[in-house]
């Protein structure tokens, strides 16, 4: 029997009517032939119920007790898929982390899936089950307790239930309806993706695109599990939403597939520093334990390039999210005072926005770098940062022209056509 | 190390401010020595929530599915206490039915507790913890399923586990400061006993003070666990709230030590019945199928009655909760249309109540029937039907009587001053 596992996100169940909402899609599976496996999240708002009242309880919590008590809200919402799926007639059981078991890492509130032995699912399956709903989000420690993934594990458990199960697809059910080019609250002529390669979709999530979390994407692209975004909330089929699969899949790709933005961004410069080998770890180890998210990171051409010699010096320019700055100035002077690092000044521009684009196609197209420069000077928009790796080219700008850059940008790579 | 465990119902963790209060009671039976057990109810209003939930999505739920939504509030609940403790620098975690394991049978919603095996807690407690948090109402069918054990599960949890651990005594902590000679709405004289036998209180409980759940006082009898009922509301020490004991314990004993009512009964007559052997049996057997709870039974004496011979007519007169009168009626139709019984009239009086004297001291002392029955006969009270026990006599009186009744019985039998 071919197998299909649904993922439906916390505002998908969010109340009785949306989880028999999101039943009548499983149905609709089940009556096509396939035996299905459902992860479910909590019921939106449950999760930070649980999570207020452990904060206000235990500041710095026991993790173990945060995982005993957050998890609940994913087993309510279990049970009552698969009441809701008995209603309609389809043999359904639900299944929490500990029954299937979801074995992990005993991490507490950051577990990692170790493994998901099949044999009590496929029991049930062999019996004539049709839906496994599961609690997404969970899982069981070597010693028994239980644990969570982090947030947005449901994603995480949806894929490794997929890899594991050899699900045909693994279909995320969210409140949009699929991966756009941009922003369509930004660019009107934003146009959903009918398809989108994993790395693609890595670099857009990390850069604010939030529909999917990282972790599942890799785990998805690692295992070869066919995802697919796509609406709780509309009429779908089986070409709704966005398939994310391997490059190999997608035939005529285009070049750029989509523009990507993060709005909250920090430009942080140390003027003056040593140029010598061991000056990035200097500074950014110091960054790095104060748990400051270091983005990107440009090093200034040394006055004196041609040799590291004793007393040559250089800049270093890094980016941060804003609220991380007073940690990161912190971090600076710190180190500054203890002697490792030292610098003149460190200047701060907490007015810029990071503009991307993105798409597989980049590897074996020269010229995008230059179309992007030139439709952002075609705006007049200063570039203060570039960074780039092999299917990305990311800019910060000064905010205020974000939404000018990213419509410019769309319009350049003529996104708002299909390929 | 001597052990305690303590019980909390849903009143007294209905908040964070409340759980604190509740793990300060506990603190100080650590600080006095003790390893403890608390066992915890839902925050109030949860299962209530939870239950609504299911019967909204299933009205002819699957008990498996309805048993693993709702068994959810207690694992917040235990989580949460966890946490206060800690933050009270005592070592403590939480548990779930399955990581005990508390082993049941698989009568979902209505689960009997198995066995609960010592050894995981016993570990935690050689390692140094000195509170198991376990979630009350709950535990693990043969089959790997989450069951509960029905409502106030959680007093009989306690007890188990009071039973299991050899524990010096079993506190419940409630929402009252013990038990009471009678209701203090209904009489100002009502005093609150320091001690009641297991036999009392079972009687009390079934009559409708509904302080601790029959079950766990049936268990407790059995297994000679010293309860303790007391208010988590109030200052309480080593001699606060009401010990339920076994007779042995209790030296001076007064011969009734309660009065208990119950307001929302029926009498029922069936008139003109065949006075012949199995005539019973014809009448509560379909009673029965119906779901009706049938209290008292009286058979009046037969017109004939120096022989069960043929052609011999009776009346058979029996209680049952108001609310169960018409299901009691349509059984009774059903029957003589299907000619298992006959009868010429079923009289109904839905205006009744009853009221009970309670006492171990009944069963040496003679005479507690005429006080009662004078008592109430100088206050003008018709008494309708009357039923008795070892260590109880119950009345059926009008409705409209019952306050006066308990207050005249009260009196009567002196409760207001200490045996």
């Amino acid at each position: 029997m071919p197998l299909l596992v649904m993922k439906f996100g916390g505002t998908s169940v969010g109340d009785l009517a949306r989880i028999r909402n999101a039943a009548l899609k499983v149905q609709r599976e089940v009556e096509r032939g396939y035996d299905v496996i459902v992860i479910v999240s909590a019921m939106s708002g449950k999760t930070n119920e649980l999570v207020g009242w452990v904060e206000q309880t235990s500041p710095l919590f026991d993790a173990r007790e945060y995982d005993a008590v957050v998890s609940s809200g994913e087993n309510v919402t279990a049970g009552l898929m698969a009441l809701t799926l008995q209603e309609l007639d389809i043999p359904a059981r639900s299944w929490q982390g500990w029954q299937v078991p979801i074995l992990t890492t005993s991490a507490h509130s950051a577990a990692r899936l170790v493994d998901i032995p099949r044999e009590a699912i496929d029991r049930k399956f062999a019996e004539g089950m049709k839906v496994a709903v599961v609690a997404g989000f969970q899982g069981v420690s070597p010693e028994g307790r239980i644990t969570t993934l982090g947030r947005g594990g449901s994603d995480t458990t949806a894929v490794a239930f997929a890899a594991a199960f050899g699900a045909e697809r693994c279909d995320i059910y969210t409140d949009v309806d699929g991966i756009y080019t941009t922003d369509p609250r930004i660019s009107s002529r934003a146009r959903k993706l009918d398809r989108i390669a994993f790395e693609e979709m890595l670099e857009l999530a990390s850069l604010g695109a939030k529909v999917l979390q990282t972790r599942s994407v890799e785990l998805a692209m690692r295992y070869k599990v066919r995802l697919r975004v796509l609406s709780s909330f509309e009429d779908t089929d089986e070409t709704s939403g966005t398939v994310v699969c391997d490059e190999d899949e997608i035939m005529e790709s285009k070049v750029v597939s989509g523009v990507a933005y993060s709005r909250d961004e920090a430009k942080m410069t140390l003027v003056t520093i040593e140029d010598r080998p061991g000056i990035a770890a200097a500074i950014f180890g110091p960054l790095s334990e104060a748990g400051v998210n270091v983005d990107m990171i440009v090093q200034n051409i040394s006055e004196r390039d041609y040799d590291n010699h004793p007393g040559a010096v250089t800049d270093m320019t890094f980016s941060c999210p804003v609220n991380q700055v007073a940690r990161a100035r912190a971090a600076m002077e710190d180190a500054r005072a203890a002697g490792i690092i030292s610098y003149d000044d460190l200047a701060v521009d907490t007015e810029v926005a990071k503009v991307s684009v993105v798409g597989i196609g980049m590897r074996s197209h020269a010229g995008v770098a230059a179309t992007m420069f030139r439709a952002l000077a075609a705006e007049n928009i200063n570039i203060k940062v570039i960074a780039t790796s092999e299917i990305k080219i990311s800019v910060l700008i000064d905010r205020k022209y974000m939404e000018l850059a990213v419509q410019a940008l769309h319009d350049a790579f003529e996104l708002e056509k299909a390929a």
